[in-house]
Formats: structure tokens, sequence, C-alpha cells
């Protein structure tokens, strides 16, 4: 079995690049040092490799089942969900005084990666639970957070976020669930869920449902909806589970991948009543659930950048051992057969996952920074602008690493050749599992209308002007070295190439804004790639600074390893933009009025 | 269910573009007309969507077992298969004495792209067969026509090609199964073969492996491969079996699709003798076999259109269908959710996957009628034209819808959203079923060093030339319209681009070939760009010329779509070439130069 992670390249990007060690200054991360971080992620990692990455085919083969009264999930599931509860990984950022560690959103981040990489699947119920208990924590009751929190962080209960309805998919305003007031505080809720991961299981004592649904009466559309905790137990202030609420499972949903995560469809109140509390303020249950979405967002594309990673080491190995034919250059059959590696085209695949995988995982990380910024930078203004940038980039690490770490992992299946379309490798299933990160949180097209339509929009171009700021910063930096340079004026163009096509739409928008969106998944593909040269060239000034003093062949292999994979980002996928801008200030139409009658 | 084929597209391919009527003013094909070739077409997708489409899924649910005897297949896949060869199926092409039809191969593919929809894996048994078939019926001697020729083409016996050795993998000159001379005129077959679909069930009274071997002191490499027919059970010359052969099946493979289909490992020799037969010379071997390699290439690449051709349908069904959302600029909730199709990015994903799966529908159509001028054209020089042309093209139509079509398929489980992901949906099936497609009958990789290493340099150009010519005519034809002649132009440019980038890596390929072709596989998809803008060019000319006549409303929008199509491609997808020949001349060699120990 191939390794969950490249710890160099990990260690890079926390402390090199991201720069860890700063956050230990900030008075919440005052008790930590590298120490502590390191440590954190040895224990992720050992957890990871030992509990979570040896039952990750057994859990694609024997997926959950339901016999009509219980789900049935392989017990590997459980206890490597306990074994990580028990190290205190699902609450790593949490206040000490609420069983935390109070480290970075980092470092947690990064500690998180190896378990996506070793099994996404089985790491997805706590990633629900932790995000459902933010949500509690920043907009429940006391009582609610009495009942639910301390439950959610130790993993007693597991939460899910229970949004999608089949009639209404990603229209979030045409949900129909009700909410009526039962005049005692509490709602009945009614209605039917889909896709929801983690909806039913035996795993834990109670599962916490975080239910949207409408107020009768509420205005029309997604003004109207509200937020409820809708526990499949009912369950006291002191957190004693007592009589089943009316939550039942209507059926298990059967999926490509991903299938060790329980997916249901589940009926509220279809047989007796089925009692939810209000989150946040009626009406506005949207805003508190979209805390979770974002959150979720980001941890999708971090799932996504881990399978293409998992990927990537996987055929990394198997190009190594794996001897295969000669160059095309050598026509004698006595010379003993190469390894794969050494195939130019197999490094043109090695190098593509490389760069697709390690960029977004630096983009992931930075996005986690992000998020230690927004809540303990040192001033006001940089919490802002970190809340800023966060917003503008969501919608690219989110969609980014779910396009190109599945091209990853298509390359890890083509490397592999034959052996890799077998289920006998694990190549197969990462392909499988990833192919869900391009639906699920929003899928790549409403992510490309978020970024398009909102987010280089908002507050007259607020965003994309900060991250104008720290795009010019790092091509500043890289003019002082000959090798980047060509790289900095590369990137100066692509930003300006953005810019101007920012500026071409937005001149139509306001007039006609169905026509100006109509082409946005192209500009979300283009804006992704130049914040990914971006990220690359940023890894590769921390390379070049680091080269000349590099400790050990192996870590001046590692740097020169970051330079080459920058060179073929910017050489090789950068180009790319040129034609997306020129047909994105086209405007053309050939979709917009591509009339459905002449399919 | 959705249909297997749009047959007015399919139509509009065979006739109005490929002209089939013309080939029956061939002598061969004498007693058909378009009635005839309108009958077969229609008995095809009769008993494709009767007999092969419905038990698509439980083929992939159920793939087939071994209990160390036997191996079990779902009884639907032989009773299709039968129903298959009682209509003629195997061998249309054949003399009449063969109990062939004649008929052209042009609707012989057409007619095989019905159940290639409907189901490949199913079908996959009945193409290997005929391949096999044509093998023998080419290079083998008298006597093995005898045995096998019938019973192949009725369907008595099936056929497999077996190749792929477990420590040889692409590199066909590294086998090592050995044929030892008997003295008899037989031989005694020693080795292991693995990925041989197809390799061993109970749905015939036999099974033919073509099997290379090497005959003891034979040349290294590729120059000492010969061909061998090898029977499950030893056959007479009246084609009554007997014995059982020593082949034994040492397992069956498990792969992420195409699960339909065995694919096995098999052993020659290991418990006994196994007996085989030379077919052609002893040390040519690969000759005949490449024979039925660029038979199944081409039949790679039409699976690969009719996978990504069923996914194109269900979406477009799917997005006529499902009610989601409003348009971007409709804020109000209470008008109604409006058709997927209506959806801006949903157009573009069924506008994508239609040029993506009618032009290599056309383009793998074009592929069959060149086989057709090839072996019936009016004069050699049509003759020996086509076999050029059909050279040169070959590792594009195989390569090309591997690649397009899988993305097509991924396109149609986006439009699809989360129901996509889910096995209740036909798609996902789809997808994994594709991703084979790039792997088997040569790699991607292997596909690009053929087409630029040999195809485009064979014969000084020649056949690059000749291709050019094809193209120039149909510019011609465009400068007459004026809403083609831009497209005219475009498909100018790019074929010069082509060709610069010919001259470019052809002068360094003499004295440094590594480098040279070390980024083919950029070229590989370059070039199959403009292949595929030219086919769309010509379907527009087509179409635009049939326009003002258009006989309905139906037809009208028919042809209005195929120009969309055509507008679509060009403005979307070549001018992805650019970058692309700017990569190649530069001669990049990011790749090439990328030390192992860098990753």
């Amino acid at each position: 079995m191939s390794d969950i992670i490249n710890r160099r390249d990990l260690d890079f990007q926390v402390f090199e690049v991201h720069d860890a060690d700063s956050l230990t200054r900030r008075e919440r991360h005052a008790d930590h040092s590298r120490e502590t971080f390191t440590a954190t992620l040895d224990t992720a990692q050992a957890i990871a490799t030992d509990k979570f990455a040896p039952h990750n085919r057994e859990s694609d083969e024997n997926e959950p089942t339901f016999d009509g009264q219980k789900v049935t999930i392989i017990p590997a599931v459980k206890e490597a969900l306990e074994a990580y509860c028990a190290a205190g990984m699902m609450s790593p950022t949490k206040d000490y005084d609420q069983g935390g560690m109070q480290l970075p959103v980092l470092v947690a981040q990064a500690a998180s990666a190896m378990f996506k990489s070793a099994n996404g699947p089985t790491l997805s119920y706590a990633g629900l639970t932790s995000g459902n208990a933010n949500v509690i924590q920043n907009f429940g009751t006391e009582r609610q957070k009495k009942k639910y929190l301390a439950s959610l962080l130790s993993g007693r209960f597991f939460g899910t976020m229970a949004l999608t309805e089949p009639q209404a998919g990603s229209s979030l305003s045409d949900l129909t669930t009700s909410a009526t007031p039962n005049g005692d505080g509490t709602y009945s809720i009614k209605g039917n869920k889909i896709f929801i991961s983690g909806g039913d299981h035996e795993m834990t004592e109670n599962i916490v449902h975080l239910v949207l649904a409408r107020i009768p009466g509420a205005p029309a559309g997604v003004k109207g909806i509200s937020l409820f905790t809708v526990p499949k137990f009912h369950t006291d202030e002191d957190g004693k589970i007592g009589a089943r609420n009316d939550v039942a499972l209507a059926g298990l949903i059967h999926k490509m991948g991903w299938r060790g995560t329980t997916s249901t469809m589940l009926s509220f109140g279809e047989k007796g009543q089925c009692i939810g509390e209000l989150v946040g303020e009626e009406h506005k249950g949207l805003a508190c659930m979209f805390q979770m979405m974002n959150e979720a967002r980001i941890g999708v594309g971090m799932g996504a950048v881990m399978y293409g990673y998992r990927g990537y080491l996987a055929s990394l190995q198997y190009a190594r051992e794996r001897p295969q034919g000669r160059l095309p250059g050598n026509k004698n059959p006595a010379d003993p057969q190469v390894q794969l590696i050494e195939h130019a085209d197999i490094r043109r695949m090695l190098l593509a996952q490389k760069a697709y995988v390690e960029g977004a995982l630096s983009l992931g990380l930075y996005a986690a920074r992000l998020v230690d910024d927004q809540r303990t930078g040192e001033t006001e203004q940089v919490r802002t602008e970190a809340g800023l940038l966060l917003d503008l980039l969501t919608p690219i690490v989110k969609s980014w690493p779910s396009q190109w770490c599945l091209e990853a992992n298509s390359l890890a299946i083509q490397i592999h050749g034959g052996y890799g379309y077998t289920r006998e490798y694990p190549v197969e299933q990462y392909y499988r599992d990833n192919r869900l990160n391009m639906i699920h949180e929003g899928t790549h097209g409403i992510q490309a209308l978020d970024l398009l339509g909102r987010k280089v929009m908002m507050q007259k171009g607020a965003a994309l002007e900060l991250l104008g700021r720290e795009v010019r910063k790092t091509i500043a930096e890289a003019e002082g070295s000959e090798g980047l340079r060509p790289f900095g004026e590369a990137l100066t163009a692509a930003w300006n190439d953005v810019l101007e096509t920012v500026r071409k739409i937005g001149s139509v928008l306001a007039d006609d804004g169905d026509r100006a969106l109509a082409n946005a998944a192209v500009f979300l593909e283009a804006f992704g790639h130049t914040v990914m040269a971006w990220t690359w060239l940023r890894q590769a000034i921390v390379a070049s600074k680091a080269l000349p003093s590099a400790a050990s062949d192996d870590d001046r292999d590692f740097y020169l390893g970051k330079l080459r994979a920058c060179q073929w980002f910017f050489r090789w996928e950068l180009p790319r933009n040129g034609p997306q801008h020129a047909l994105l200030r086209s405007l053309d139409d050939s979709t917009f009025t591509m009339s459905p009658s002449w399919f």
C-alpha cells in the first residue's frame, strides 16, 4: 500500500509556505510550538495510516445495508472514528475548556487531510459532525448547546446537514419541508430530504440533524427558510437520550463511489410527530447553514485534493517499481526493460498529478490559514481582509481540486495501465470516489455563478482587488530570482487577463445578467488556473530560497521537484487561459441561444 | 430508459455525410440499396434495444463468477448474442457464400454502433469473435479455416485475442510465452496471458484463442513473435470438438466497469500439453495480429463514442424533464421552476456532449467508409489512398473518443446532479465503462507515439499530405457559405499549425528521437482536435445545404443543431490547440528532463 501523504510536502506547506510558526505568537495559540504542531500531525498520520487506510477498500466493497430496521456498517468504521475522537481530532481547534486543543485551523486542516487521504468516506461522519457542532455553537441557544455540543464534540453523537429535497435539488428556494410551531417553542417538522450523508446508522447513541424547513406563513424562496435541530432520539439538557423522534430512514442511496458513507433518504414526521427546535432566527436559517456550507466547501475541496494525492503517490510507487518496455529510441529487445518512470509520457502524467495535487493542497491550506487570520489575525484589517479573500476563493478551493485532482486520479489509473482499471489496485476507487466532489456542496455550475455573479463583483470588486495585491506581492518577490522572473511575468499577464475579462463581463452584467453569466463555468476554470499559478509561484519562491542551504540530497531533490512542478504548471497549464479569456470576452452566446429543440 | 441512438443523426451520418448510397454502385454491393441498408439498421436497432439494452445494468451488477470449474454469466448475455448471430450480425460484410450479407463496412459499423450503445460488454464477445475470424480468414491455412471459420461466423464458437502477458504489458517485444514444435506441424504452447476478454465462459461450444508466442530460437523482440490458434477444445476439420486442450482459467479479473465482459488470466500448457497451430509465417505473427488490432482500435473508438452517445441521450432526456431552479436573473421564488435545459450551463454541457459524440461518430464512420474504399474503391489509387488515410487516422479514431466521449460521460453525470452519481441512474456506469477505452488496444501514450513517431512521418509525410488535401477540399466547400467561411479559415490556420509543428518536431526526430517524442501526447490532442474540427465542418456543410429544403420542422431543427454544434466546436474547442502547438514547437523538456528523484 502506498503512503497516505508525502510528509515532507505537508510539512513544507504548513511550515515553510504558510508559516504555521508565526501563529504561535497569537494569544490563542500561545501554548503551541512547532513541536506541538508536529506532534499533532504525527498523531494524525499514525491514526489515519493504522485505523483509516486499512478499511478503505473494505468499505467500498461492503457498503452500508438496511434491513428495514437498522443500518449496518462494517465495524472498522466505528473503530476508526473512536480512535479519531479519542485523539481529540473532532475538536482540535476548539477552546481548551470545550475539550479542544486550540490549534490553528491550518494545522487542523493539515491533520484532517491525512484522514481524507486514508479514507474520506469514514472521515465524513466526523466532518459533518464537527460542522454541525460549529453551527450549534455559533447560532444555537444555550439549551441546544447543553443538549448537543459536548456529545457532538466527543463523538457520542454524530451530526448531519439535511438540506436537499428530491424536488428541489440545488434550488434551496424550492424547499417544501415544513416546521409548524407547537406553541411550546418547538416545531413539528414534516417533509422529505435526500442525499443526507450519515443520515442513519448505529455507530453513535444519537444523530443530530440540522434541517432546513419553512415555518407556515414564511416568505417564499430562500428568505423564508429556517434552521432546526432534529435529533434521532429526543435529548435532554444533560445530553441524555429518550424516546425516538419521528425521523425515518426512507431508503439508502447506492452510489458509484464514496460507498463507505451512508447516503440516505429521510422522512420527517411521516408517521407521528417529528419535533425540531429553531436554530438562530426565524427565516434566517440559510445564513446559519451557509457557515457550515462554506466550511464544508473547503472540506470538499480538501477531500478532492487528497483523493488525488493518494492516487498520485500510488501511481508514483507503481511507476518506480514496474519495468515496462524501453525508450522509443532503443530498438534492442535484449536490453532489460526500464521502469515505467523512465518514459517521458509517464513522467508527464506524474508531473501533472504532482502539479495538480500539491498545488491544490497548498491552496486548500492557504484557505485554512485565511480562516485563522479571519479569527485571530492581529488587526481588524487583517481579519476583514482574510474574510474577503476567503469568500472570493471558496469557489476555487472547492471546484478546482474537484476537477483537476479528479483528472489526477484518471492519470493515476492510466499509469497503471490495465491493472489500474481493476479493483485489485486502489486507484480506480479514488477515481470513483472523487467524482462526487464536483457535485455536492454546490455543483460546479453553482460555484461558477457564485464566483462570477457574486464574489468577484462584491463590494465593487474589493475582494478581487485584495487578491490582486497578494498576487502582485508574489510577483515582486519572483523578480529577484532569474529563474522565477519569467513566471512572475506570465502571472502578471494572466492576472491582467482576469481583470480585463471581469471588466468586460461586468459591463453587461447589470443589463443582461443571464447572458453575462452564461459562460461562468469557463471563467471559473480560467480564474482557477490563475490562482493555481500564483500558488505554484509562491511555493517556488520558498523552494528557490531554501535550495542553496538544503539539508540533504533528499531535501535538494524535493526543492528541485517543486521548481520543476512550478515550471510545468506555467508552461503546460496556465496557457490554457488564453483561449478561455478570448471566448469570455467575445461574450459568445453559442450555449445561451442554443434552442432546446435543436438538440 | 433513454434511446440507444438518435436515429436521425445516424442516418445523417451514413447517408448524407458518408454517402452510403454511392457504395451500391460497386459490384460487391450491387444487390444493395438504401432500403436494404435501412432495413439492416432497423433490425440492428430493434435487437439492440430489445435484447442488449435491457441487461446492461444487470451485467454490471452481476459480473461473471468462477467457481473453480465453470464461469457463470447471466443468461441474458447468451440470449442477446444468439439473437445477434441469428440476424446475421456476426458477418454482415462477409461474402454471401460465407453466410454474409456483403454489406459495406460503413453500414455494418453503423449497425454495430447501436449494439455498443445498448450494451458494449455483451457485444464485445461478438466483436472479438469476428476479429478473430477475419485473421483466420486472411492468414489461416485452409485446414484452419475449415476447423473454425464457419463456427466463428455462426457464433457456435467465440474467439479471443491473447496478446498481453503480466510481465510485458504494452511491451509486446517482451512476450515470453513459448511455442515448441511437436514435429507434426503443431506446437506446444506454454505461458501466461492476462486481460484476455472472453477468455473463458460456457456460452459457446468452443473458444478459439489467437495467441502470440515465441518459437525457440526466434529472434528477440517483436520480430520473433508468431501467431497461433489455440482452441479450448480440440477441433477437427468438420468443426467437431473433441478433448479439452490445456488452456486453463487462472482467474477472473475484477474491473471498475465493463463488468459484463469476462476478463481472464489464462495459463497455457501448465498441466499437460497445450496444442496450437501456426497462423501465417513463423515470426510474422505481429503483422497478422495487427490486422485484428487495427480493426479493434476502430472498434474501441466506436465503443467509446457510443458510451458517450448513450450518456448524452440520457442526460438530454433528464434535462428536458427535470424542473430545477430559475434563471439567474429571476429572483421570484413564486415563479415555477424551469426545466434544467433552460439553464445556460446545462446547455453548455449538452452542447459539449453533442459536439463530442456526434463528431466522434462521424469520424468513426468515416474510418469505416475508408475501409470500404480500401477494399472496394473504384481505382487502385482510391484504394491505396484510403489505406494511407486509415493508417494515419487510426490513432485518432481510437484515442479521441476515448478521451472526449469519456468527458461527455462525466458531463452527463454532472447534468443529473446527485442522481447521476447514484446507481439508480445509468450514466455512472457509462462513465466507468468508458474509462477502459484509453487503456486497451494500445494505451493513449502508445497511440501518441504511433501517430507522431510513425504515422505522420511515414512515406515522407504522404498520409499527412493526403489528409491535407481532403481538409482543403472541405475548406474550399465552406468558402461558398457565408456562415461557414470563418470556420474554413480557422481550419486552414489549424491545419497549418499542425504542419508547422510536424516540421519542427521532424527536424529533431532523427537526431534526438526520445526528446522529440516526449510530448507526443500533446500532439495527439492537438491533431485530434484539428481532425474533429474538419469532421464538424464536413457535417455543417451538409447541414447547411440541406437546411433550405428541410422536410419538416424537426428536420430543420436537426440541421440547425448541427450548425450550432459546429460553431461551438470551432469557438470553444479548436482554440485549445493554440497553446498546445506553442508548447510542442518550444520542444519543452519539462517532463523529459524531470529526474525521477525529484518526485
